[in-house]
């Protein structure tokens, strides 16, 4: 698999701003005061320990808008695995500029690696089962685009982006539509006909419903292995069966092995740990 | 000690906003599908584990921000230790502005708490010795006030915001400076006066010339228990002494011991995990 | 069918910004010239031919945003059909204010009325053929979420919102990807699994090939009714197949009774004339 | 006569980028899956049917805002008349950059070049009368600096560009001001000194009072030939008289005829159809 | 005269957002150590000096996006003139609030009216003459509304707002168009139909010139008394003369007394001082 | 002493894009109307009076920002002092584009080197005392980070930003904590542990108390020579002295010589007068 696009620049150009703008505020003011404006330098971004490789096109963006003046060049490609020490990308020009960057840089990176690598983590744990790990919506507010990309560039398959590009039928909807087939009739007669249609249900008997009533996508949250076995023993060809709920790399293994089609697991982005990153700096 | 002042909401309402579109983007294909324009619920923001409250007022701004008519009612104040299935905000009004909201408040509330949970039981490892724990520039990128914010509200003292707001004289620019005393010298001759200065030494001689040029904050980064102790013993009447790198809960206590007066941990916002918060929704 | 929801406020704020902005600049010259300032009056914006009551809240919220002492009341509902005369919503405060808003109060409605309109009459030449109107992404730059709220509440069914929220395969991905069984693969393989798949195709051969690749929505665009039954008799139980491409009201009857299922049409959106709506004014 | 400026980038600039976030959202999901990042590509946005050109530099920054990499080269001028067939605008450079643009450069220019399209039209209907045609503030909000220079493109000339920059009296006014005199004596003695001032006025008795305060533009809305005529007659050695209202491409020579100096018309910005552009694309 | 409209809050909100979230930061760090959060206050804006009242619904709108629960009360109109020690805007509610917003507040009308009471004086110097005060574009980057605004309050009448809504034919212009008249016919057959035209003229002759194409309005720059006379004497009945250049309030009558009609000055935007003001606060 | 950093960018942007949209609106109609857009200048800024020069870079963006095809050379550098009649900067491009962007150029650097030149003549009045001249918040409502960097630029030092940088206790914080002492030790104990904190302090009592509490920067506001004397006498070892309120260029030294460590003067930026500066244009 090649590494996922990089979401469209206006799409997190607000949220890098932003971050540079908290950062420096009125400007750095150590450098102003100790380096001279015409010092110059030469910085290695690395990895420190063993990671999943995302983020460098924020880096460098961040060094980019701090100062034009700056040249980067990526030594490693999104997604590659690398060991610690390992260059991740070069960067030269005005130390102030280095500098005044080099947080917001690595803040990007280490979040973003941070769940690139996770990610990874849990697609191996289920190698060969042909099951796919998938992303939810419990990412960090402000984040939603780059978190998504992270998981994709871990070797996961994204879920929907938002409220607004699927459907997902829940049992607050299925309560107020009267039953869960009427509430896929309801959701199939929308206005917006290209969307996809998926539906949490609880039981065999909602799931036969839903699939009854044209669902062909079901979520099945928080049930044992026993009971994701059953179910997919009975749907697994009808429909696509997606488990999630309380899913870690102890128990992943175990969730695919029941049969189910694919696991969603928040804790790939609310959760993951940043990975350690630095940026190593001489004189240029 | 009371919960510190929510940050002025010009600081974080664009990523309110963000965080909004990016989740809501065209609308919620699923309510506009299944739900009645006119139905409405009341809804309880709980509390699934053990955790300190943090960031109810963006849950309520974000609540209130998709639907005006929604009446939302904090239950618990910020900075508050609660148990799992403790209500922490109610709101009733419009379902479907319920629905709308209900995944950006909970994200809001999952990281601030997570963060404030875990300044707090850095703080209470230390518990007694008098040192302050304090948080870093490891904060996610677009999120620095409102992480520093949750530290805050965990018990935790803040560093400086950004590079703007205070001077941190690194091993790059005392090279640059050729020497701590130079440095120093030339960072307290800045045009910014108002400045807060620390210096990061790595040595009892670069302390000591630190706080001879008139430092009196000192950055000690990595250090080993028994080199802390040493500077410690000689220099902490002199200036204030920071610790920080590679603190953990388990070694806190030991690093807390060796007679510093606070500890920066990056980790505290880099690396929070999210806590455990859910809506539990019932027909209004 | 019930009007369909409102897009998220946050969504076309920005646009309804920019609107006031471009019409009042420093202010409205004329009535700072000449009517007192405390002058008020209640106005009734009404419609001047029959149509199809589309962007009220729009209107309002014009309104309210250049004065908030304005006090608005809908006069009728988003989707209905209205006669020549009828009111449409009552506005009631401040001359001055009334008079600064009207201009974009009146574009909004008379472009979205005029979407609707227009797609009503399409939704009613193909009555009960059980074919379903699209709309396309020929929408006004700038105006996508609107454009489509209006096609929704003319009857019509909205396509994807954008590049982001569904796959379309055209003819240059099947040359790029080495035919359309290749694409259809490739796109189902891809890291967004929620996303709804179309293809387009221009014969038999490539409706088959990319039926057999697993492809369950199919355009057709730029084909001759002759054609267009030929595919649907031999299709159309496998896939949903819409039609596009010049379609007219003079056409689109004799398209919808080839059997497809669907037809999608860009002049819904890019060449709908507006609808002639005025405000009534009188004293307050 | 010359094509005139382009509006200020800063003036479009927020609407392109609205444009092209509402259309690329988190990304081209088809290019994503199906093309190889490294594809290049060569593309010709052409004429599909005769049409005066506009709006090719907002093509050409769409297309350099996607992606930097792309080269764009203008084969015609704006103000152009072309036909059919007729090459516009050179793109090459990396195909997902291509399509992530297409649709938005393809929009803005269907537009612009459909108003200075219809513009052309109508100023050739008065060809050898002396008349001028004007635009009027009935834009699409948040074009309005757009639609304008479409307009001057085809051939137009700008009314005043909203409420700011220039005094109209309509009924409303005069009614609150105590009659057509005094009304123009109020505005003629505001604080804007350099601001035009028009008056609307409905007898021979309004506009013999209007001229007599001193106004020197006189509007003419919704009058018969027959009215305009005589009007013209009496006043237009004194004043420029501007007809306005119900004016079609099948009226608008014989009230060119009346004698009055210029005509404007909101169907130029409100009712213009888009024109038939296309991309054509081949590998690079 | 009455005060002039303030203009359209769009014009100004964001300047005030950037002042607020330039003087807040991350917060009042002040207030947050030190007052308890349920302090409330009554504070009052006071006049330190004579001044023209300008500028406090812009001091309002500060405490109010500041902390809502504050309530303003005005308690002097825009325009008036008062003595030191008035009263001109009563707040009461939350104490931090009223310290978060104090100093935006006091700026904002410090500036405002200082532009205010500068002008009223140049107004004053000519009173009796018939001759008036206008401004220039010599405003601060940023505040061009409401340094226009302020002059208005001061009783000066404003001058064009930008380069968009007037046309003024400088020497440069006259210049690449081969001279005066060729300018004003090439101005006067521009796009822009409803625009003002001036033209700045250097001797006798070319003012003849400039009337003869059409030029109602003539920029007289730089120009000795004596100079002024001779052109007011020959022109003063065919068109507007305006003196600008070098005045002061030393000088503006004898020049007012010249003839001409009208005077710009720079010095009203670009040099006004501040005025002292200052807010009184008592326990709430 | 070398001149200070420029801000970064992103901290002026915003104000340097509403300059020029406020100027420019919807073009430069004159331009438009009367030169080729062909053709091109050379243009020199340059002072009319002696000055120190500050602001080029701010002038430069705007020349850039409004058509890219200009080239700009500084002359001059920042804090340079300069006779009447000193190129500052050359421009040479576009003429359309130098006159688009002249005014907004010009009045940036007219403000910024009028602050910088008034605290050149401030610093020079205390030339030899070791007194530090500083700023105070009174800046313009937008400009803080360029009035502060003016001050800097003039020889000033800057005071803290904002509310959020340091610590300022004064007497409602005083009244509110129960003393000078109590306020001192509450504010010492708050979450932001790297702020400055300065008290102001009326009587030789306070002072001590303050000084006492921990308080090592004294804010001494409206006293005598004789009392800042007094102060001076006593506490200058102790602690830093700042003299504020009713400083002017004619008592600046006497205040200097009284012992105190600075002096803040709000007059340097509230009511600096703006320095003459034009641009000379010739053909290119």
């Amino acid at each position: 698999m090649t590494a996922p696009s990089l979401p469209p620049r206006a799409s997190w150009q607000p949220l890098l701003e932003r971050a540079l703008a908290e950062d420096l505020g009125s400007g750095d003011a150590t450098s102003a005061a100790v380096l001279a404006a015409q010092a110059r330098a030469a910085a290695v971004l690395e990895a420190r320990e063993a990671l999943v490789v995302c983020g460098l096109p924020l880096a460098q963006a961040a060094f980019e808008a701090v100062e034009p003046a700056l040249r980067c060049e990526p030594a490693r490609g999104e997604g590659d695995r690398v060991a610690p020490g390992t260059p991740l990308l070069r960067v030269e020009g005005p130390t102030r500029g280095v500098l005044a960057a080099e947080r917001t840089a690595l803040n990007f990176v280490a979040r973003l690696a941070g769940i690139a690598t996770l990610t990874r983590r849990f697609v191996e744990a289920v190698a060969g089962t042909g099951v796919e790990i998938l992303d939810t919506r419990k990412t960090l507010p402000g984040w939603r685009v780059l978190d998504k990309y992270a998981v994709a560039t871990g070797g996961g398959r994204n879920h929907r982006f938002g409220l607004y590009d699927a459907i997902l039928i829940k049992d607050n909807h299925i309560a107020a539509a009267g039953g869960v087939g009427a509430a896929v009739k309801a959701a199939r007669a929308t206005a917006a006909g290209h969307l996809a249609l998926q539906v949490e249900v609880e039981s065999e008997a909602q799931a036969a419903e839903a699939i009854e009533a044209g669902a062909r996508l079901l979520l099945l949250d928080n049930q044992s292995p026993a009971q994701l076995r059953r179910l997919a023993d009975r749907f697994r060809t009808e429909a696509v069966l997606e488990a999630s709920g309380g899913i870690t790399l102890a128990n992943v293994r175990e969730v695919a092995e029941t049969g189910v089609h694919r696991i969603s697991i928040g804790a790939l982005t609310h959760s993951a740990p940043s990975v350690d990153v630095a940026l190593e700096l001489r004189d240029g």
